[in-house]
């Protein structure tokens, strides 16, 4: 099969891993911006025949990244290719998965609809915050990546007595897994309030944190408040070190510098969100996804 | 039938026009930004059993807006719209509406289809810079407003020996209905360069502009440089005074003073951006298309 891979700016050095991983020649786009602000993206090379895998994260400036995602679809669609594999290594508004409140809008929904729209044959995603969204909304077939081997194969070894917490109780079956990886417990933290002091803690439900080293384990980092309280606490109760692993780096409003002052010994993310702390890969699952993709769609 | 129009800040002002001409009740969307730039809307009002009319206009910063409004037509349905009319009275990306190279994406049939995917049920534009765009790229009803009455009438009486000038051959159709409107002649600029000097001049093709007032008619004025050069080349050929009309007043980079300082004497505009020369209403064009489209939506 004729595949090729087509990288935006969003995701130039992961596409790059993936392209080699599949063995395949790589296109970056061209992108430019219009006086007025309009993006422009143009696919410098033919496609006819081919099976393009454009990969583009939808990190800030989310936005513009999503335009320049539906434009790029249709313009690898106008240069000829056969099929379009997108690969969205970071879904924005996929936190906004359900009508919370009356009036609101399911934001992942719309996203998924737009792609699909726009000649999207086929989407692949990273630790997608709800993976059934995917199912939920798109008609074309889908497949969503967890990268958590390569996120706890970093800490193989580094840890000692160590315990995995998730950050609340939803996300405690991510730090199950990682548990399983790394022979550890697992937890997840709660928020406690002293009867006494007033003040409020954020430790493990049931586990005892004494002499251990504390792996904390979410699928995104934004203003990363929690974990920055959660490490505060579980240090004040006698954790030895508290570590932090995330699939997407978000790290808005000053994140790591608010959790490296909350006593973090170490962020590790994957390359999903190009961020400083971005250690590990998610190009060797993408790549098994894709190639599983691939035979999907030939069948 | 129960009709109410829905505003975000994008077109808050144009939304309340148009809704004490459709005499319905008019709701303002809740909006806020969360930390990683995320966009969220909220309709704070159930809408079971009505007719909606969206009204959102695409203007810097065009993506976001552009996310506003599927989030906003998304909420609308989600609240119990019956029906929602969509109006879009500034569309971004509408001039690339075709691949004049290999390789481009016609971006404004991504723009079109993700409205449509997100649940619109009719659009209405305005002065769409190609209206035959909304035929070939919109399942659902869709109907464009041309509101050269409005941005004319303005100039009535104002003008003496008035000429009506298009910035280009492919603008023309506009000029001559506003030439028609003013009882006035018209004619589109031209690029000559002198053969002796080497200066590049922008002439009206054929007509004299000797002792007229010049008025320059465009959809779109977005860095004014065309606009610019031509006011300069007329004003020396001995025109009396250079004026412009456009419908959508992007005015990127200076635009303005740009125009005044190549003696433009007034620039007017129309509402769909809201700009300091945005000095007449498309509301009236809206709701008699508003008014046309619900009966066509009842039939």
């Amino acid at each position: 099969m004729n595949v090729k891979v087509i990288a935006t700016s969003s995701s130039l050095g992961l596409a790059a891993r993936l392209s080699t991983l599949l063995g395949c020649s790589m296109i970056a786009v061209d992108e430019k911006v219009f006086p007025d602000g309009e993006k422009y993206v143009r696919v410098p090379h033919r496609l006819e025949g081919s099976t393009v895998v454009l990969v583009h994260s939808l990190y800030q400036p989310q936005d513009e990244r999503f335009l320049q995602l539906l434009l790029a679809i249709d313009a690898a669609k106008g240069a000829g290719a056969e099929r379009v594999i997108v690969v969205v290594p970071y879904v924005a508004y996929a936190r906004q998965d359900k009508r919370f409140l009356e009036g609101e809008p399911i934001s992942v929904k719309v996203i998924f609809k737009a792609i699909e729209a726009a000649g999207a044959d086929a989407l692949i995603t990273v630790d997608l915050h709800r993976p059934s969204s995917l199912d939920e909304w798109l008609e074309i077939p889908h497949a969503n990546v967890i990268p958590i081997d390569a996120l706890i194969g970093y800490f193989r070894g580094r840890l000692s007595n160590p315990v995995v917490l998730a950050p609340d109780r939803g996300a405690l079956h991510r730090a199950q897994l990682a548990a399983q990886l790394l022979g550890a417990q697992y937890d997840y933290l709660e928020k406690v309030r002293d009867r006494v002091t007033g003040e409020v803690k954020v430790v493990p439900k049931s586990l005892d944190v004494k002499g251990g080293d504390m792996l904390i384990v979410d699928d995104i980092i934004s203003t990363g408040g929690t974990i920055a309280a959660a490490s505060k606490s579980v240090l004040t109760e006698g954790a030895r070190n508290v570590y932090a692993a995330c699939t997407h780096a978000l790290l808005v409003s000053g994140a790591l510098d608010r959790l490296y002052a909350a006593g973090v010994r170490e962020v590790v993310a994957t390359d999903t969100v190009p961020s400083p702390v971005s250690k590990v890969s998610v190009a060797e699952s993408l790549a098994k996804a894709v190639n599983e993709m691939l035979t999907t769609l030939s069948l």
